[in-house]
């Protein structure tokens, strides 16, 4: 049950330890992802692993100016990769079409399958790690930053390192209930004593907890800004 | 060391024992997924336990007709799900905007994120896992088959059960070096005396095996249909 019990207590690590983590270690977390389920074993992915100081403090200011990305010990980019196949596939004499919607997606997949097992791998090593999904914001300035094309698309971003005492400290927020988050059959939308009482169970008040809510995340510049970049990054896989 | 030996180890299980998993186990898995990290604790999925065996048949013949998808003991449908949400911001009086490709973004990281949860979780209980990423395909069909809306959009689809002895005996598939698919500092393209090491290091002869591969796959009607059914999956994303 050691694995079972390492998945349930995991939580997200945002300050580390001014500890490096050694080469071998990041080497296992690596073979952990490309050990990952990966479509046709295809490998749909890359993982661009940043260690310019450089580089790190211009991805923090991408990914909405949250200064600790600069400072974790391991930066680790996850791309939707069509690329690599399509070069393969043109030196093999294939001419083949460009990638669609459908081939962005199994390449998606693919890269946060491998980032979810880093993240495991990382737990077990005593690593804390934290996803970024703000890394597919401000995609002019991503792919000039790491020599992006059309068909390299950020996944997500994962920074890692050795969890500081204080961040060891920290409860691990609780969850939804089961029952409001699994559904038998068919999909069916909760009715509103479900809502408050999925809230509820959170310990979130839910008239005081969501409007603000709504205010600071779902209705946020950056909320904004992700849809914008991700539409620009998409528009290549529409033909 | 245990969860970084599983983490290797993990490969595809395609056939399963007709032996039922017990409600406590699938309660694990279950549990696994909702404790996996989600962007400010929303967990902007859904899963969709899929017992009935004529929904099953039926997704078995969405999914590209792949008949062990109806013979699996545990199917579960994970959706990107920007409904619940949506419904408690309006709930809560807040007049929210519709979901947009940003939104799209991060609940579908989410989604994929507790899947690969549940297949750790699964290959520690000694079961075995497949994705299909085929449930994106025929939307209009499972739309109809699930329930969903225009804001519940599946991610993945998992099968679950104990693993046959011949799957058991089936050897992992090598991956590629780490030196293909890692990169430092930023991205760079394979040269073709790369990309040929890269497919000889996995013992697949590039120019016998990538051309019949291109055909197969890349240029199989299965991957049209994925990108004409995920473009109408996203149009309502798009405003």
């Amino acid at each position: 049950m050691d694995t079972i019990s390492q998945l349930l207590a995991r939580k997200s690590v945002r300050r580390f330890l001014q500890k490096p983590v050694p080469e071998d270690v990041k080497q296992t977390l690596l073979e952990c992802a490309a050990a990952a389920p990966t479509a046709g074993n295809q490998q749909l992915y890359a993982v661009v692993d940043v260690t310019d100081p450089a580089i790190k403090a211009e991805l923090a200011d991408i990914c909405d100016h949250q200064g600790f990305i600069a400072d974790a010990p391991i930066v680790l980019v996850f791309l939707a990769d069509c690329r690599r196949w399509l070069d393969a596939y043109a030196l093999a004499g294939c001419a083949p079409r460009d990638p669609g919607l459908g081939d962005y997606y199994i390449a998606f997949c693919d890269a946060l399958i491998a980032a979810q097992n880093v993240v495991v791998a990382a737990h077990a090593l005593g690593l804390g790690s934290c996803y970024i999904g703000d890394i597919v914001e401000n995609r002019e300035r991503l792919v000039d930053l790491l020599g992006l094309d059309e068909f390299t698309v950020p996944a997500t971003l994962l920074v890692l390192g050795y969890p500081t005492a204080q961040q060891l400290r920290r409860r691990k927020p609780a969850r939804f209930p089961l029952a409001a988050v699994v559904h038998t059959d068919r999909y069916r939308r909760l009715t509103p004593d479900e809502q408050k009482a999925a809230f509820a169970a959170k310990g979130e008040a839910f008239d005081t907890f969501v409007p603000p809510f709504c205010r600071r995340k779902y209705e946020s510049a950056f909320m904004a800004e992700m849809t914008r970049s991700m539409r620009a990054y998409l528009a290549p896989f529409r033909g």
